[in-house]
């Protein structure tokens, strides 16, 4: 059994998601939560509660893997600035614990969870909640958060049965 | 005496620049580098180096405070990704150890350093030179570093005489 840790950063809510897989690539939800970071004073202290919240969680739950969403384009500068900001803090969180990363692009992720790259948002998040067998509703970053964490739940299985890394495992499809 | 950090970040290679400064406001050079993250595998591994690297130098030297460049608007979304990534790292680090971290606009930056906030970037590079004694040629990032840490010490000792705090000076130019 592998615990994987599944994070869709954001600059006033990073999202969190933390599954198990087992070896045939079945999914079994552990946790899953909002980190809200809009109560910091600045946004230095706004990075401090992300690594503070996400340390905490990585000590708690022991993730043997992360999942993250590449961002291969941003809306425009600023949103990106944001974005950017977020996701370096939240990185360096989880790899200053000797975690492995692996990052995969929203396509790749809609193709794992829904099957089509073109995918809405919405179904993602729906999809999510029928494959963890969640009851309620899910808030929208810790799905997304769970969303990544299943992609790499699903990529790592494919790579066990070919016997290769998931990096090779995505550059074969 | 306050020591202080300044911090340039970028993902390919973070300017560090650490200066002393005395009540009167005069500064003294201490360290200066370019921290290089180009030797990393993946980006993950990149921010990795950039949070080692400054922890290490915080523990080697000791800043009281930190101050790092503000960033209104950059050129493109692709950059501000990547430069926002490289930021939310380097403040996530020396916020895990407490340090407090001022920011500083270029344009409040430049006018510190050169007397014009519409001075040239070489204009800068050249007066942290003479401002810290500096006989060779500083490296463009380090520079940059070393300017945003000399802003900070203007602004702490013009705060100092006012008995205010940093922010405060700063809103009253």
């Amino acid at each position: 059994m592998t615990r994987i840790l599944g994070i869709d950063p954001g600059s006033q809510r990073t999202g969190v998601g933390i599954i198990d897989v087992d070896a045939a690539g079945k999914v079994v939800h552990v946790h899953h939560l909002p980190l809200v970071l809009l109560g910091a004073d600045d946004f230095p202290q706004r990075m401090k509660l992300l690594v503070v919240g996400l340390t905490a969680l990585v000590e708690e739950y022991r993730p043997d893997e992360v999942a993250i969403e590449k961002v291969f384009m941003a809306r425009n500068p600023d949103s990106a600035l944001k974005l950017g900001q977020a996701r370096g803090a939240a990185i360096s969180a989880v790899v200053m614990r000797d975690l492995p990363v692996s990052e995969y692009a929203a396509t790749e992720i809609k193709l794992a969870v829904v099957g089509r790259g073109g995918a809405e948002k919405q179904q993602v998040q729906h999809m999510v909640g029928l494959m963890l067998n969640l009851k309620t509703k899910l808030q929208a970053d810790a799905a997304d958060a769970l969303a990544v964490a299943i992609t790499h739940a699903h990529v790592r299985a494919t790579a066990l049965r070919l016997g290769v890394n998931a990096r090779q495992a995505w550059s074969r499809k």
